[in-house]
């Protein structure tokens, strides 16, 4: 797996990942990168195929400096990125809606990150399953399950792409105006969006005697 | 714009939005697509440049069979496109974690739109203006904002993508193990997922005397 150098705490910009638009937005610590890509439930996945492009949401789970996106072998995508197609993957947090006083100052604030990487197919059966107990973990912290068939994991492909050309984008700055905009009779804000999760439903089939347990009823993100 | 034909409640599939995996959860029909689009906050629109995959998050407005983005006439993404470049825009709306029995029994419920589309210029200043102000109401129900002004109308590129080749896919199935997982002593179900919105906090710089309005107060997509 790609490794962290001691005191590397920036990802170096590129070509690719030099924010053009509003270059203050733009963050490459990996820290802050790590945290948007762990909170994140679904990342969207460009490749090119015949030369147009694609776009797939999935699951990430991120371990160290690699993230991770699994599927069936017969997967469209995975088999085009498994042969060496590169990806960009990116993640949007949308934090607030900005509710300025021009259409033009309305606006969104968010994190969102976007990686440029080559999938790596993951060949090992023992760091398959590890990378399948890390996206339980990743989206349902606690829950429990059984441990991978053998079959199951000769049937999954996993990439790995390590992250290299990384940046991120933050905007939190809330309602930016034209200056004499301020003094109009609208009202203007910040409009905070979380995500919550409800009551657990537990499986119809649930064998008897089994509570819902603490991890969910008291999920988060 | 593309009109909608009367009786013609379905997209029709291509080669590119038949859905190969799980073909049972394709949808192909227009009012479903147009739901999932307008509840979404944010698209991924992914495009190619110099042959290889970009994804950046940006707004969209649904205005009947189009969608809309918009931004600067600096900004890289919209140039390519304006251009020519093929887009595909992808929308998730994440339903439910999935917590099944086994690692790969985990899984969300979720409704997804994809779209291949070709972006069209909008030269007119009176149609942007319509459009931006669909904009304001698609994130914030009922908000004012006074009328753009013609530079900024001007500064702003939109660009309409008809929708023609559109694909949905719903998961709604909850807990799907496999069938002697069902007999396990391990804890499943659904939980679900909501994007709730907080108490709105004005502008710092808000003219005073003006009330949060009803619609902030309210707010919930």
């Amino acid at each position: 797996m790609a490794k962290r150098t001691a005191g590397d705490a920036r990802y170096a910009p590129t070509p690719k990942t030099r924010v053009r638009r509003r270059p203050k937005r733009a963050v490459y610590d990996r820290d802050i990168v790590h945290r948007i890509l762990d909170e994140a439930l679904v990342a969207h996945v460009g490749f090119v195929a015949d030369g147009e492009p694609r776009v797939l949401p999935t699951a990430i789970a991120r371990i160290g400096e690699d993230v991770f996106i699994h599927g069936s072998a017969n997967n469209h995508m995975l088999t085009c990125l498994a042969a060496g197609a590169p990806a960009c993957i990116a993640v949007t947090l949308a934090d607030s809606i900005v509710a300025g006083r021009s259409g033009f100052g309305c606006s969104m604030d968010y994190r969102s990150v976007v990686i440029y990487s080559n999938g790596q197919t993951v060949q090992r059966a023992a760091e398959k399953e590890q990378i399948i107990e890390a996206f339980v973990q990743r989206i349902i912290p606690g829950h429990r399950v059984r441990a991978p068939k053998a079959q199951e994991v000769a049937a999954t492909i996993f990439l790995r792409f390590p992250l290299k050309e990384v940046s991120a984008k933050i905007r939190d700055v809330g309602v930016v105006d034209v200056e004499e905009d301020y003094s109009l009779d609208l009202w203007a804000g910040v409009i905070p969006l979380c995500l919550n999760a409800g009551a657990p439903r537990s499986c119809p089939r649930l064998k008897p005697g089994i509570d819902v347990p603490a991890y969910a009823l008291k999920y988060r993100r």
